[in-house]
């Protein structure tokens, strides 16, 4: 059995590219017989944010839309990070562990000095914390400490877990077998197009919103991009947004009727109320959910904090293995 | 009221030189009207010290040391690093606060990196784990986490003092005052001197040792260079590794008196003598309680698992405050 470990980073205000892109195969293949592990990663979320109530929403805000598109928290270990303490535990453990020139090659800290570069900023490591530095050891701890076998990533982590397997395979190599070697679960990744054409994106202003209201639904789809075509002239499937977009959340069934449609000279309004409507039926359960959890106060809390002792119940044991093993114990 | 904070590394076979240079001043501050932290740095440990084995017996063997020179566990907060996992936690989230520049500059990691240029190493860097350069976050970490107000510093830790209070004074300003800014306690270093007359320290082989038995105790005192003088002729008091160790240990009066015997042109071999008596009377009985607590098969592991609790009582609401203040708190 495969033992699936995925991180949720807070981002903002929730959009249909993150459900098709992320949620949705997630929760696939959180319900093929494997375990999942699911955690909001909030040590790795405060990298970037530094508002304490900007944090906590988002990170709540996160927790509630995976729940509300259907996260089943009994059958998927779905926890807060910061709530594991072996997590940080571990994660100096394996710092001991791991050389310093991993990190110095790691993705994300070339990302913030090239910016700092592009900049033209003198010191290229200006503002970059010794956490975003660190990151990947984090995320090794994330992975290691729940004795994770698979891990989806896309291609931007791909390297971040190499540095886990490499982490794993050195510790266990000294102090004996005790990590899984993880493998990656590459992404294919679907990206899905926003309202302008470019990738759906909140800071482009181009996202079509996951939980909001029927209304502000409406408007997000009547802003997709279309030509100036009239109604009878032949639209082209291919390379339209409003037809990508279509095709990135409905069935096959639907998808072959639209595309007659665009055969036959559907006008872009009727086409954009077809795209609304099947949109609105996919997201109208969601939304009713997202409301019911929303109500109800303490519920969330609850979730997590069960599901943050399930997940100890593994994570405490193999940090006393780990700890034994390097020669931390009850003299 | 202070409450002053000291880390112990466990350092091998504890000599006459750990006694007076770091134990017996750290128990007389601790004598006095302050609230004492002491651990065991078994976490420091680690980014050296890789055999299992090794470790156990160094952190227990250091533990038994102190306590047999007359640490008070009821009076001293006496713990294990390893044993506060809030210690491993703030450190993730002091390192998101801390500039990555920081550390590039931290004396420890600068040795480290000085040493294998010296060696001639292609890269500098070889062999530096991650631990290894994060360590004074770490640091940082042990002294805010039980908030203390002051920290005994020999030279070469002054500059991680340093970076731990610019690390709390940033917190603060960010997030709200929360930690004290500890102030240093500069060290008037007692160096003793070994029976070769450099420093005394395990790697030069030139150690007092300060649980030996007495026949040890002896050879080692026997072991003290002096030059060619017979009996009869006037020793000189100042230069003279002998007098120097003496000095270090015996109280004002004896030191007056055996000050004149080098006057009066005391034989080497009588002055050593009164050395190793002087010496025994004052080591006979930590000798005496560490076999007793040596005996005692749970005792050690019982005093710190108490304190351990003492100390959580402190760290764990310190850790929720800080959670909180950056947005890491229950729903």
């Amino acid at each position: 059995m495969k033992r699936i470990l995925t991180g949720i980073t807070p981002s903002g205000y929730p959009h249909l590219g993150n459900y098709v892109g992320a949620i949705k195969p997630s929760l696939d293949l959180a319900k093929e017989d494997n375990e999942s592990f699911l955690f909001i990663a909030d040590l790795h979320a405060i990298i970037k944010i530094s508002d304490a109530k900007q944090l906590k929403e988002l990170t709540k805000g996160i927790a509630l839309a995976w729940l509300a598109s259907g996260l089943d928290p009994e059958k998927t270990y779905f926890y807060r990070q910061s709530d594991i303490p072996e997590v940080s535990e571990l994660a100096w453990i394996l710092s001991c562990v791991a050389e310093k020139g991993l990190l110095n090659r790691s993705h994300a800290f070339k990302a913030a000095t090239d910016s700092n570069k592009e900049n033209g900023k003198k010191d290229v490591e200006e503002g970059i914390s010794a956490g975003l530095f660190s990151y990947p050891i984090l995320m090794a701890s994330d992975i290691l400490c729940p004795n994770a076998t698979h891990v989806p990533v896309g291609k931007d982590q791909q390297q971040h877990l190499e540095i886990t397997r490499d982490i794993a395979e050195k510790f266990n190599k000294k102090f004996g077998n005790i990590f899984n070697i993880p493998e990656a679960v590459i992404n294919t990744e679907k990206t899905v197009l926003g309202t302008d054409g470019r990738k759906m994106s909140k800071s482009y202003n181009n996202i079509i919103p996951l939980l909001s209201d029927k209304d502000e639904l409406k408007k997000s789809v009547m802003k997709i991009i279309t030509n100036s075509q009239e109604p009878g002239e032949k639209k082209e499937w291919k390379d339209n947004i409003l037809s990508s977009i279509y095709s990135s959340f409905a069935n096959e069934q639907s998808i072959k009727e639209l595309q007659n449609k665009f055969n036959d000279g559907i006008g872009w309004g009727d086409a954009k109320k077809i795209v609304f409507e099947d949109l609105n039926k996919l997201l109208t359960p969601l939304r009713e959910k997202h409301a019911e959890l929303s109500s109800k106060e303490d519920y969330l809390e609850e979730i997590l904090q069960s599901n943050a002792k399930k997940v100890r119940s593994f994570t405490k044991p193999l940090l006393e293995e780990v700890k034994s093993s390097i020669g931390i114990s009850k003299y």
